[in-house]
């Protein structure tokens, strides 16, 4: 990792930056806002936010002709102690602007104190399994339909074979044809015999799942069975609860699989407009067209309509078209979406300094008293 | 929602696949695989799992000359009831594809009902907030920085204005500027004063953030507190932990935010080969190159260099490159990584049928006879 001067007050983010040259420099300080307090600089009043929250453009450095590296210094107070708090000030908003990557990160170290790494390590998995400084091997029991007792007879082959790590197909969970604790069970059994016939140290690793209720309880009987090592999604699971699990409940060997990390290019209608009402969702925020974000007309009327059609008895949840909204769009908006929606203006309320009490009256002024618009892209 | 014949064992999952046409059918075929078995068809000997578990290409559709859409039909038995496993199901893996997009999808009523909606929906939202059949109106607290009686402040001014709905900015978290409990018992208060003084109804929505065991006592806090509404963001704590929150420790309304929907677009090194080892991953499975993924041999050295490289104490984490590997490959992989790595494989070796255990064995013992190499891409 590159050698810094640490600011310790801040932790660095790299980011690619796509766009022409001449345009760089205005769009890093807007992405410096973006992760950090979302407003315009301009209507800031406290020194301490001014000097010590906004994050700082460290670099910007040319890759290629219309594509930059963007360094953030990024105020660690902004974070506290939750990874999911950190992603969100890393890639919280700019994960759904189509023109930046998030790169890497630099932490100061008392920042990266915070978490503890692995508990065991690659050398804490030689001594697992028994390995000298060699390479390991791994497989995995699937496909998953299969009932424990066949994928008990696999793990027994393979760790006959001597292969070192069998792992349940991460698509192996606690499906009815093969439950996590009578699976668990049986596979664990199957290796510990093979193990005892061939003097091998093979471990198995069961695919944990679910939410944090579920994840602790299947913890328990990984301990309870003297499991060493387990298989993780972080992205499926959501990288809060996977450290959670991770530093209180489990004390064997963590394997990660990659899972669920592309997130990304799943349809925003899908994700923000259905999967989370279905959650359990009352209202869904997503970034409008003509702000801050690159989704089109099309996208936020699909996404609206998701959130508010007919879907089986579920209720309908109000969508939040927001990111750079203002009080004068206030009739296109709701002549676009209708009254089925929740407007959401923030920083633009606030740009209005010491007339901020008159503008935010005037926000809601507007919306109270604005016809029922009959061109809604909401049927 | 499209009005289907419900094939009640399946959901459906529709795509859109980059790539030529003349090679689609086989492409939606892999895709199929892909979020079912993980494995070759041939080497399914159960045919349950050949019937029942294997994910089915329903429909194939032009969308562009190089674009189509294709509908899987993904066996509901698969899901079970955690909507981890549903992410899985749909779009584990293939998020991780470049020609992939998760476009929307069809769950049968059974499945369906094991997700429960909105609590209140929109039209709670609007009883909430005292308004009629009109648009709602939103405002965020910001900017993060500071401290409990500005925002409490700057809360009664909203409120005092009228606006429906008063957020914390998304950023806004449990930081020592502004602790969760003072905060949110300040705002609380400020916006209450306003509306006993004004006859409104405004609402105040705090932040909610953490991991599990950070989110129950936030949400004891909210019932406390008597607080009617609050902000989440599901792709930061995770789409189960949202889900459990949801469902068994809030009553009041639930505001979701995107951030960190973009997930995909964080480089593969970070994410997996540093980020998961920070929250303590032993090993990292990720795509290797010239398997079914598009990750580059440079992208995947980055990845293990990132995962095994000196990194103030934190010991290394073990890379997995793994996604089509095969035994053929165990010297060249070698080659590649070097002797600090895992080789996973999977479909490949049962591929070989009855000659599983001499498969499975000749892996183990290539890679145990294996010299060290002097060519890998870790230093």
């Amino acid at each position: 990792m590159a050698t810094v001067q640490w600011r310790m007050t801040r932790l660095l983010a790299h980011y690619q930056v796509g766009g022409p040259a001449a345009d760089i420099e205005a769009r890093a300080a807007a992405l410096a806002l973006e992760q950090s307090i979302e407003m315009p600089l301009s209507a800031v009043t406290s020194d301490y936010v001014r000097q010590q929250v906004v994050a700082t453009v460290e670099a910007i450095r040319p890759l290629e002709p219309d594509l930059h590296r963007v360094t953030l210094g990024i105020a660690t107070a902004t974070v506290g102690r939750d990874v999911g708090q950190l992603m969100n000030m890393l890639f919280g908003n700019c994960s759904l602007q189509d023109d930046v990557v998030l790169c890497d990160i630099e932490l100061p170290p008392a920042l990266l104190a915070t978490w503890p790494g692995p508990r065991h390590g690659l050398a804490g998995l030689r001594t697992l399994v028994g390995a000298g400084p060699r390479a390991l091997t791994m497989t995995a029991l699937k496909p998953q339909g299969l009932p424990p007792a066949e994928l008990a007879a696999l793990a027994a082959t393979f760790a006959t074979a001597g292969i070192d790590i069998i792992k349940d197909d991460h698509g192996i969970a606690d499906q009815d044809y093969a439950p996590f604790a009578a699976r668990v069970a049986a596979c664990q059994r199957a290796v510990s015999r093979a193990n005892a016939r061939t003097g091998g140290h093979s471990v198995y690793a069961p695919t944990l799942s679910g939410g944090p209720r579920q994840l602790a309880a299947q913890a328990r009987l990984v301990r309870e069975e003297g499991l060493r090592m387990v298989l993780a999604c972080p992205m499926l699971m959501g990288l809060p609860a996977f450290e959670e699990l991770v530093r209180h409940d489990l004390d064997c060997a963590v394997l990660a699989h990659p899972a669920f990390g592309g997130a990304a290019r799943i349809a925003p209608p899908l994700l923000f407009g259905r999967l989370f009402r279905l959650l359990g969702a009352d209202a869904t925020v997503f970034p409008n067209h003509g702000g801050r974000f690159s989704y089109s007309p099309a996208t936020c009327a699909a996404l609206a309509r998701a959130a508010l059609a007919p879907w089986q008895g579920i209720k309908p949840c109000a969508p939040v078209p927001a990111g750079g909204m203002s009080v004068e769009r206030v009739d296109e908006m709701l002549a676009f979406y209708g009254q089925d929606v929740i407007l959401l203006i923030g920083g633009a309320l606030l740009a209005a300094g010491t007339a901020l009490p008159e503008r935010a009256r005037e926000f809601v002024t507007r919306v109270q008293q604005a016809g029922v618009s009959t061109g809604s892209v909401v049927p």
